[in-house]
């Protein structure tokens, strides 16, 4: 069965959004007409945002709305869950909503407290344009942009069953303190338990192997959020869930900050699953990997000391390719270098596939990620 | 007791140094005129280069003597060893020693077999140029640089017990992959197994603290001979050791490449001391962190953020204090911002000190780094 992609971003049946953005604030809304079950994923930072503690507790009991700024992350002040509060009462009392069903997401600045006077004067904007229509999807996912050059959304339909989503996020190159919002809708009819265990198993797959989670910002949130219309089994819904999440993932990754490469670093016949993850991780946070790969630089002498460093190999059993719509090429195999020309080549394309092999066992895993650049500096130096 | 610091670098009593470069490959000697004892610290990498396999080999017996170059790193090449015993020959037949007492230290390009022609080529000159002027000290330390600015050298006196160094290294910033080559001389008459020791505490405290070996690159040594001919106490001696490595390793972190600004991060009063080696070795690490800093930006979020990655905190109970010769203040003071204007004009200067103030025990530890520029990206995209 085909699955087909939809312009409908999180505005899929039973859903509405809206977003709008002023200077550095943004706020979008989304919200579902029906009774509904919700499932979250949350920053694993010790020092988190309001924002996360107070919609982490809500999810569990079920959100039918979410309201998210951009602009201030709500992050380590001491007047941060009353300032949460206080933004979910705006959204409840525009949405017809008791605040306790709605979830709160920021992101920005740390240390600053939010302003309430400009959040809630755009929750109103927004408040008046909420409709179904995929370009309110998309204007929700502008609102909530911060270093992100582009919105970012991907859903699709089966048969009736729609799984939509937008996010942000563009650190990718430091991912560990970029936050990554995202905001996940279907009409898929699975129960909470179901769909937190759908959303986790989602997530590890997708945004956990573009570093977001590795080491997770203090606002980093997923949450899905399900109208429970459509009747489905949950091998289906799993299945254009992680369709959604993957595809954002990689989103996030062409976005990165500052990137002129979007990269994947594939990990084959690793001892087992963990090393597997762990060596595509590790390939994909390296500085002088991603630089080397900026300068259009074959040097795969970095690759593998990056893997040396992650697990105990012998590298004289490894060998690294590399392809693109150039081509495809083994830099390095069992000791022996390949052709440095035509890797060249290769490396001129806007999108390239690090192909590892570690004849060691059969596990594999796949990483996002995206070069590092003097403008990754730039936008990192200026940004406050 | 005062240390005094001399210029001798290596070139401490019953030693002799000498080093040349022509383009990018560059020789160093260095060689007792005793029986002598030594120790070494090696990459942790699991793709170790040829060098390092051989030399940890022949430290535990005893060197007398070392030959190293820069410009490749004879790393995960089939013929590696065999290069390398072949490098202690050139210097055994210039020295008249035999080779097994021969130590062997690389830098460079990985993945290249190194010109043993060169190599041979530059040994002879060198060989000729052998003496114990401080100067020949210096010349072996330009002879390994290779991204470095500056060459790096640190000697110290202390009632004749005398501990010399020098050392290339300038990665910093991404540090896992920047090879860090160090050769200490003294004439501290100590046991091998207790000058390991002091070796192996010494190097924990300074270079592991700038990282160099968290994720070490395929080369990594650290080489320590001593001539054995003054007694003294191990604690004193451990005094002046710890001096050197410490010495050396700030410079390291100040010529980092593409650095404009040398950072330490010191972390007080955390749980224990893993946890504190932790912290301030993730806080020398980030990206983000390190670009803030560039960008003179007092954005003490992503400094907490770090620290939250990194263990679990309170974020209402930390304090974090910048300080340069502008001044001293706390940015963040358990969950109030502190003075922003004051702290720009203490990121104004080219030597700033961060410290954390965990309040959860008594443990302490200090990393050394620098920031994160353009420059940075810039050498390692074109670098080969």
């Amino acid at each position: 069965m085909a699955i087909t992609e939809t312009k409908k971003g999180v505005c899929v049946s039973g859903f509405k959004a809206a977003g709008v953005r002023e200077g550095k604030y943004g706020v979008a809304l989304i919200t579902c007409d029906k009774p509904c079950c919700s499932a979250g994923v949350f920053t694993q930072n010790s020092c988190r945002a309001a924002p996360v503690v107070l919609t982490e507790r809500r999810v569990k009991k079920g959100i039918k709305a979410v309201i998210a700024n951009s602009g201030c992350a709500n992050a380590c002040v001491k007047e941060g869950i009353k300032d949460a509060v206080k933004m979910s009462e705006i959204a409840g009392s525009l949405l017809g909503i008791k605040k306790e069903h709605i979830g709160v997401a920021s992101t920005g600045i740390i240390g600053r407290r939010i302003n309430l006077e400009i959040i809630q004067a755009l929750a109103l904007k927004a408040g008046k344009k909420l409709s179904n229509s995929p370009r309110s999807s998309m204007a929700a996912a502008k609102a909530l942009m911060t270093t992100d050059t582009k919105p970012k959304q991907v859903s699709v339909r089966q048969k009736g069953l729609e799984v939509g989503g937008i996010c942000k996020g563009a650190g990718m190159i430091a991912p560990e303190m970029a936050t990554m919002l995202c905001f996940i809708t279907t009409n898929a009819d699975i129960k909470q338990s179901r769909l937190q265990k759908a959303l986790e198993d989602s997530v590890e797959k997708s945004f956990n192997m573009t570093l977001v989670d590795g080491d997770t910002s203090t606002n980093d949130t997923v949450i899905l959020i399900s109208s429970c219309r459509r009747k489905c089994s949950e091998s289906r819904f799993q299945k254009l869930l992680d369709y959604v999440t993957t595809g954002l993932a990689k989103k996030i990754a062409q976005d990165g900050e500052g990137a002129s490469k979007y990269l994947e670093f594939e990990v084959k016949n690793a001892g087992n699953p963990k090393e597997a993850r762990e060596v595509a991780r590790a390939l994909a946070a390296s500085p002088l990997v991603k630089t080397a790969f900026y300068g259009e630089n074959p040097n795969w002498g970095r690759i593998i000391s990056t893997i040396g460093n992650t697990t105990g190999v012998n590298p004289m059993k490894i060998t690294i390719n590399y392809s693109s719509r150039n081509g495809t090429v083994d830099v390095f195999n069992q000791g022996r270098n390949g052709d440095l020309k035509k890797a060249e080549k290769v490396l001129k394309q806007k999108g390239i596939r690090i192909s590892v092999n570690l004849r060691k066992g059969k596990a594999k895993a796949v990483s996002y990620t995206c070069d590092l650049t003097e403008e990754y500096v730039k936008v990192n130096a200026g940004y406050s």
